[in-house]
């Protein structure tokens, strides 16, 4: 593919280049039911973010006037995040995305204990194996290092198994971390219960056990206010909640320390090195703020549909599994079904050529085949697993739109099935 | 100061605080010398961005067409990039920045290293006592992890001692690490004579030697034709030359392999993953290649200016001293002066109120007060180290705007010194 591009472009000056990418940009109008994977930037968000593009580039780390209206614009932001999650600014660290901010906490908590003289071997991890591969991998390489990692069970909704999880506490237990909201299937955890047993495990051990969260997908839809999470590390990617891609943070409680993963200038606190990200990051406080100024009338308003939703899908494809929870367990706009026998990927292609623009698992998961671990886990079914469709809807999507992308979707089936039979 | 933006901005609706933006984005019609700090948007490459903030917000790794059309695009810059250093594209991985991508250069080689086996212990970097914080601060975690950091000679303009690079190397050394130009006093390295010594030690000793090069200041001014650097990993940074900020590049040779210091969905050749910041990948591929594409003309030009003005600041301020080389081991742009016993961070405000944009230093080795380590290094002059002034041209600067910057800092200086006299 590459080599296409470079044979292309050879051919392209900027100017021709850039007049292909408008070209590109055209034909957006399908409806877009990948909230998951991405978000449009929110208008109010871009309009924040020109000036920084455009006039305002400056160093916040230059002394100058250019530099502190970027310095400025830096701390202004961050007063914004602070006001959505209701921390103050210093416990929010901006980050190039949810996958450095998951980095972060992880492996940052592991090397500060291990700079305090704890040994790795005397360390133990608590997650869960339906996580974002973000923690899945960096869980890996903590276990390299010589971390013990702990897997607690998850119930067929994937919501963590508390009796499993006070049983795998233990004294040498440092670190307990979870997704807020699963990026699949859409399972919201009981963080305030979770919270309640790493808590009594603490008094019984009478150690500090770090609760780390995983909430890329909660701004939209779910309170991220800080205290009421009970997590020392709140890790937010702006990308998904309508603010611009390569900016996250990383919310940190007062007790918590971090050790950097990546070495410089000592940018925000020294646990993000490298020249600050002026224009996202004004996008990004935007966007936080306004996801969290009104989630609880978006949400409500989202299930309705989304309830009427899944109720029509099953109606029309009785074959359907659901993957996740009902109620206030499964986020607001998450629907995961399962159509055994489907090759999901190949519908997800049928639909998009039909103006429904879905996925099959989680975009980091790998767009492309292999069934959902995520599925695997909860259902331990390999059908199950191999045949999933996420249909992550708007703030806006409505019943009928879905109830179209249904009749596509129970034509393909229809059509699958005379093929094979 | 995060507590006056909370204050302040509890009164802020989003409105307001862009209204606010856009006031703090006025009165930017100042004399900018701090290139080497930060450098504002090429206008190509805000308008190449601009589909992928407002239109265009897959997620490359989607299936469906918005995914497919994002990933277009982050292969199109890549491409660009690959043109513009005339590699094959596939040896071209975007970072969140230079800082990320000299960590993954230096942390990712050692760390690939010790997975073949070797240990730490069985390995030796050469680096010099000059370098940007993303090297020095990446070096002493090297150090903690047990390789033998050994740093090289730099003569008093700052160029490597190509004798004492060739005692060092043994073979035990597995890499080299040293910037093209040095970001404060210009210097640019011999890069093609380090690399020749480097390959006689390889053939001497039998083993490999990568070299790794920052170059995050050269893409405007030097030739970043990547065989012609001889470098392993070559690290840009799209901040330094008219691209956006939070959008780096590592170039690497065939030969080199890496290790991630990120961990997760596997992007970017699994080196740095977490959803590509594709609008900004896209500005920075416009950025790289129209660096690139008249890099020479540019130089030549503001060489020029640069050497009238190094004449006139001596002529006028006769007590400066000059830091760094002169002619080609020069930077292009870059004008370093001691004025020993000035405050230079107060004579910095002073020209910044007179519309003057400079620094006494890098604004990643921080912005404040504290002598240069650079030139403490190069003259072992205290006086000479705690009173640099970094005036780092634009392609625009014109020489009657650096006589009227000198007359400033002259009148200054004689200021100050009927005050301490």
């Amino acid at each position: 593919m590459s080599n296409i591009f470079v044979k292309r472009f050879t051919l392209f000056s900027p100017h021709v280049m850039i007049s292909g990418m408008n070209e590109i940009a055209k034909d957006t109008n399908s409806v877009y039911l990948d909230y998951a994977a991405a978000t449009p930037l929110l208008p109010a968000a871009f309009v924040a973010m020109e000036p920084f593009l455009r006039l305002e580039y400056g160093n916040p780390n230059s002394i100058h006037k250019l530099g502190v209206r970027a310095r400025q614009a830096v701390e202004l932001a961050r007063a914004q995040v602070a006001q959505a999650v209701q921390v103050r600014p210093e416990y929010v660290i901006f980050t190039g995305g949810g996958t450095e901010g998951n980095n972060l906490a992880l492996l940052g908590v592991i090397e500060s204990l291990r700079k305090e003289g704890r040994e790795y071997a005397y360390m133990e991890v608590v997650t869960t194996k339906i996580e974002h591969p973000s923690i899945t991998k960096t869980m890996e390489k903590l276990a390299e290092l010589g971390v013990t990692v702990k897997y607690v069970a998850v119930d067929t909704e994937g919501r963590i198994v508390l009796a499993d999880l006070k049983e795998l506490l233990s004294a040498k237990t440092v670190l307990v971390s979870c997704a807020y909201a699963n990026s699949e299937i859409g399972t919201v955890q009981a963080l305030r219960q979770i919270g309640k047993v790493i808590a009594e495990a603490e008094k019984k051990y009478n150690t500090i056990i770090y609760f780390h969260v995983d909430a890329a997908q909660a701004p939209l839809w779910l309170s991220c206010q800080f205290d009421s999470t009970g997590a020392d590390f709140l890790v937010l990617d702006a990308a998904k909640c309508c603010g611009p891609k390569g900016v996250g943070v990383l919310v940190k409680s007062k007790r918590a320390t971090l050790s950097p993963i990546m070495f410089g200038g000592g940018q925000e606190q020294d646990l993000r090195s490298g020249t600050e990200n002026v224009a996202g990051i004004v996008g990004a406080g935007v966007a936080f703020q306004a996801a969290q100024a009104d989630w609880r009338e978006r949400a409500e308003r989202v299930i309705q549909v989304r309830n009427q939703a899944i109720l029509h899908l099953m109606d029309v494809i009785p074959e359907m599994v659901l993957n996740g929870a009902l109620g206030d367990n499964r986020l607001a706009n998450n629907i995961n079904i399962s159509i055994p026998g489907l090759d999901t990927e190949y519908a997800t292609v049928v639909l998009d050529t039909h103006g429904f623009a879905v996925s099959t698992k989680s975009a980091c998961a790998g767009a492309g085949g292999g069934e959902s671990v995520v599925v695997r886990e909860i259902s331990a079914d390999p059908a199950r697993a191999a045949s999933t469709l996420r249909i992550s809807l708007s703030p806006d999507t409505t019943l009928e739109q879905i109830k179209s992308l249904t009749a596509v979707l129970k034509k393909h089936i229809e059509q699958m099935k005379r093929l094979t039979s």
